[in-house]
């Protein structure tokens, strides 16, 4: 099989023609001419680095910023909700009421957080190909896994503890990087503000602009129980953006779907996002009413209904654009085009053009066991931390027996520090709440895979669905972090000897759900992966102009401006005040503005601004983002993009996507007159 | 315009090419000619009055049939699950316990339950377009209602309470009939078993099959307080049917899609039913949730949420049949034949060419005010019977003021006998449900409209949604009948004069409510319906064989055989037994068998056949449909369709879509083993 070599994949990738402020690019790889073009200017290499070493991300799906040289993290409330959420009790609740420590002392440990700096960027493109070259199916996989786990193992070296390495896909499979990062797994949360204003207005207006939210947080890393300290961070720019000027957002877009075949699109809009949609859509239903039945269950469930709810409107934004026959005629059109260029070059026809049939073929194949996989290996159907726990401890006693190339690679030792935190964090664990999750997902198992199925049997037997997650529950022992201590230690043995009902339960579907894994890997995931490499390859010679890859969760920078949009006739204007949150507020929620928000109204400047759009490509994962000015200085804080900005996930379209921040002036105000929060201004050079 | 004369079209609709065992044939025109094929006989004229004279429909949507001379009818459990919820109060539940009369006193008047049986069927589709001719958008939609109300008033004459007469709109405008049907108004219960036997296996294994339901009720029409006398009801066979068996279903299927246009369907797969199947979804989760909160929510929700599963899973199976490649490309194929067919006939092409895209053209234009069209005029706002008895009265107040010609077609007079029965209907209003209920409806109006439609801030101004409908529930006395003939006597003076928070807010929202109808009536109804006419009469020329009209909740015929099918590899019997039930019983809702049952186990006999699956070509409204074997003698009782037979809305797949049935050997067994119910069996001439 004829490949294309690497070195002229990277000229290729030199951009040039891509649409202005289209484009989520690598640190390593950024748009300068394009820059030149629109800016008048571009930045230069210490530039990208300064920003690269000040960027932060949290490892279970945001990104941040260092703000000081004593280890100061901005980020969004929304992201760390859970944390705020497991700090709280029944008595003391800082999503409601805010969390400020005025002390390093009064600062609190958040259970299981991670925050990571990028350091290091390497190819090992060829290494990766090299191992996996002339596989198929199970032995691609297998050699893939372990080429990853031995060089993240390399990279990593002694430092599993403060040195993380991702061996990062690019152009789906068209390049390989290992990405180094430093780790922090001791975040403390410093500042939030309450819920009510960084999520003002709730549901109805998420994803909408103009907007009125202080979506801020703050966290601070430690290391050796000492403010780590670090050595880049960005300035904050106290003033806040105007409109038009050139900014740029660097940060860990989660996932966007842009260069999939449209066959794959298609099974996204037929299959994936409908059921993912109905899904959340009822359990949204649910999880408001038992929110409704009493303070302690609102209190319990609030970041599960926030994550619920956000991710049903992200989805239903993405099905809107994939139904959308401007969008899919697009797509077609540009994948027509390709194929007639692949069948009209008789050397890449022999390589390439069977692939998008290929694709196609293993999609519908996965349709015969699909709900399977997804109910037993992809969890669905125990949607509760305790069978995380289990599962993570059942698999863990085999796993690490292993040689590091044939483990699962989440048990890799490289991974291993983030694995532990999780296991053994101490966020609550509240039965009701659990109980209630848990019968949720085993009827909806039930309805999907159908009453009559070999596993419904397994599971419920004579049980109904509310019968065997109380019964599961309540006999559990992995609450206590101590028996879950006990039993990682313990290994092989005490898994196999626990009574423990979720460990049971863990055990005695692990045979058939590893089993769903593979195929699922050698017959579906393989052929995609080997295939939408041959077509990115395609793609690279047929257009020969730069090009971005898909967001995979790791550091981008895009660019644009802070501006509005055209809706309909009405020109959305680009920021809002603290003043017109005033005005919007009802006074009922989701339009409640907070009791310090009420009393400092005489205090704040009412024209302070607020919330501002901007052109940036940005989109999940964004979230808690730095917005920079051309100095990369801190200029704003994204948290949202506006409805537009949904279909981002299959195509940018500048004159609509905006991405959503929340102005510095506004976090400075906020902090000056309505927290009083002055210790955290003068450690950010604001005072 | 050139049209094709009726008598052409008569003579067309004459069929003969259809596939055997499909259609839903009107009674005036059955498939004669088929039947002799496939059967080696087909039913007399005698036959056919026989049965559309003993067939009974249930005019809030479901069919039924004559069983004795004594105006008793059998119908579905779930027909009259409304009626059985409305009679049961906390301390007495019938959907739970079951229901017997063992003599005529003890039969319940359900309230607002119609039994309609039809008497006779019209001709009149030269007068309908005669009194349309020419006419377009709202100048048609006027002449329309009014010539169906005009013909409906002749035809009821002075016999509103006991005729009912409905202009019947057939192949889309290609037919218009009025089909004149007896009203019986008081409908009483006789005999309902339990809710765990009539839907044992609950929603998991609703639509399937092998099933083991019970799913039969009967109730028995009055007049003039007495049972009334009935000249036709079906003999009753307690034997059942032999596999294989000709079979007959005589019912009122309520609608099919088998003629829309690409375009019709590509609004119902990417519009239409994804946005009713995330509210029901979401409606659904709330509902599981809030019945879990007490025995009196439990059952005061219960009939609210089968009609919701069973809503759902109806839609799923649509828009699983749309997401078919086979069904869309069929569909494609069949579209550009026929436009090609009408493009190369001039006289066709120049009335008829252009009819597909003003559909579309119509359909997009929709999408401008559909969802405030819905969320206003279609009450979905306002998802609660206060308000719908509130709409009645302010509406009812102005329209009878008018000429019946010019009113709103739901309060003709022909139509004022069930509008009445429902508005003064005893049903039990429960305030809480009715909160809960509001609540959710005015989330999703905000959600879907958008906070800061005028709509929104119409109506909640500085409410929350909960606060909103809490008030109006609270503040509302239209639960009291009293109240509500107050109102309905008192004409606009005393609506105009009411406080009432439910009359207010009808009466605020009239205006705009009303000018949406006027809208969608005008510029997309009236439009979708001149142009599907023109396409029905193009495919009458093209194909040249008989055809039969989409459901419309009208009698119809269709035929088949008992028989299973093929399921993947395998064969599913076309019969299951009452043993079986004990068989699959778990004792855990809802696999859970009545203590009725449990106790007579030993009575029974276990190879009593107790469901079945049938070929005939059914949909909803067909439910407590009577089976018929070729003497008319009654075999079964519809009361689903295996999960195939949802993709039917859209085409009928001989090979696949079954419909179910209870076997009359079941229900012969259970009344006398189970029930001692001797009476019935006895006025059935089964002992």
């Amino acid at each position: 099989m004829k490949r294309f070599p690497l070195a002229l994949l990277s000229v290729l990738l030199a951009p040039s023609a891509v649409l202005a402020a289209e484009g989520m690019w690598t640190l390593d790889n950024p748009p300068l001419q394009a820059m030149q073009k629109d800016f008048g200017h571009a930045p230069d290499k210490s530039w990208f680095e300064h920003v690269m070493h000040s960027s932060a991300r949290l490892a279970d799906g945001c990104s941040g910023s260092f703000v000081s040289a004593e280890g100061l993290v901005l980020t969004n409330h929304h992201c760390v909700a859970s944390c705020v959420q497991q700090l709280s009790t029944a008595t003391e609740d800082h999503m409601r009421d805010g969390f400020l420590a005025h002390t390093r002392p009064e600062e609190r440990a958040c259970p299981a957080m991670e925050v990571n700096r990028l350091d290091a960027i390497t190819d090992v493109t060829s290494t990766v190909k090299d191992a996996t070259k002339g596989r198929q199916g199970e032995a691609f996989t297998a050699a893939f896994n372990a080429i990853k786990a031995k060089l993240s193992a390399e990279c990593v070296g002694k430092d599993a503890s403060t040195v993380r390495c991702d061996v990062v896909d690019l152009y789906h499979g068209g390049q390989y990087k290992i990405y180094r990062y430093h780790r922090y797994q001791d975040v403390r949360l410093v500042f939030a503000p309450e819920q009510s204003i960084a999520f003002f207005g709730g549901d109805p207006d998420n994803f909408n602009f103009p907007r009125y939210d202080l979506d801020m947080s703050m966290v601070r890393v430690y290391e050796n129980g000492q403010p780590a300290q670090v050595k880049d961070f960005f300035a904050f720019n106290a003033k806040g953006p105007e409109a038009d000027e050139p900014v740029f957002v660097s940060g860990h877009p989660g996932s966007t779907q842009r260069s999939l075949t449209v066959a794959q699109l298609e099974q996204l809009r037929a299959v994936t996002l409908p059921a993912t949609l109905l899904r959340l859509s009822e359990y949204r239903g649910r999880l408001i009413q038992y929110r409704s039945e009493g303070t302690e269950q609102a209190r319990t469930a609030n970041a599960d209904l926030f994550y619920t709810e956000n991710s049903f409107k992200v989805r239903k934004g993405q099905l809107a654009a994939l139904d959308t026959p401007v969008l899919m005629a697009a797509k077609q059109a540009d994948e027509a085009a390709l194929r007639h260029f692949v069948a009209s070059h008789p050397e890449l026809a022999a390589t390439t053009g069977g692939a998008w049939d290929a694709i196609a073929k293993a999609l519908k194949h996965y349709g015969d066991f699909r709900e399977a996989e997804m109910q037993i290996e992809g969890a669905q159907a125990f949607n509760t931390r305790l069978f995380q726990i289990a599962r993570t401890l059942v698999r863990g006693a085999v796993e690490r027996n292993k040689p590091d190339a044939d483990r699962l690679p989440e048990f890799n030792t490289a991974a291993l520090p983030q694995v532990e935190a999780h296991l053994f964090s101490k966020a609550p664990i509240y039965p009701a709440l659990e109980k209630f999750k848990l019968e949720f997902s085993l009827s909806k198992m039930r309805e999907l895979l159908g009453a009559d199925a070999p596993l419904t049997k397994q599971l419920l037997g004579k049980d109904s669905t509310q019968a065997l997650a109380d019964r599961l529950v309540d006999g559990s022992q992995l609450a206590d972090v101590a028996v879950r201590h006990q039993l990682w230690d313990g290994g092989e043995a005490a898994i196999r000897a626990s009574k423990d009902p979720f460990i049971q339960l863990a055990l005695s579907i692990d045979d058939q759900s590893r089993a769903l894994r593979k195929r699922y890997e050698s017959e579906v995931e393989s052929v995609v992966q080997k295939n939408s490499e041959l077509i990115a390859q395609a793609r690279f010679i047929q257009t020969g102009t730069g090009v971005y890859p898909d967001a995979t969760f790791t550091l981008r920078l895009s660019y644009g401006r802070v501006q509005g949009w055209k809706e309909g006739e009405a020109q959305v204007p680009p920021f809002t005040t603290m003043g017109g949150a005033f005005d919007r507020a009802t006074g009922a929620a989701p339009f409640a503005l907070p009791e310090s928000w009420l009393k400092a109204r005489d205090r704040i400047n009412g024209d302070t601004r607020f919330d501002l759009a901007a052109s940036n490509d940005i989109i999940g994962g964004n979230s808690g983002s730095p917005l920079l000015n051309q100095k990369a200085e801190l200029v704003g804080l994204i948290f949202d993009g506006n409805i537009h900005s949904l279909g981002g996930a299959y195509r940018y379209d500048g004159t609509q996507n905006r991405a959503v921040a929340v102005d510095t002036a506004a976090i400075t105000e906020a902090l000056d007159k309505i927290y009083g929060a002055q210790e955290i201004l003068k450690e950010l050079g604001a005072r």
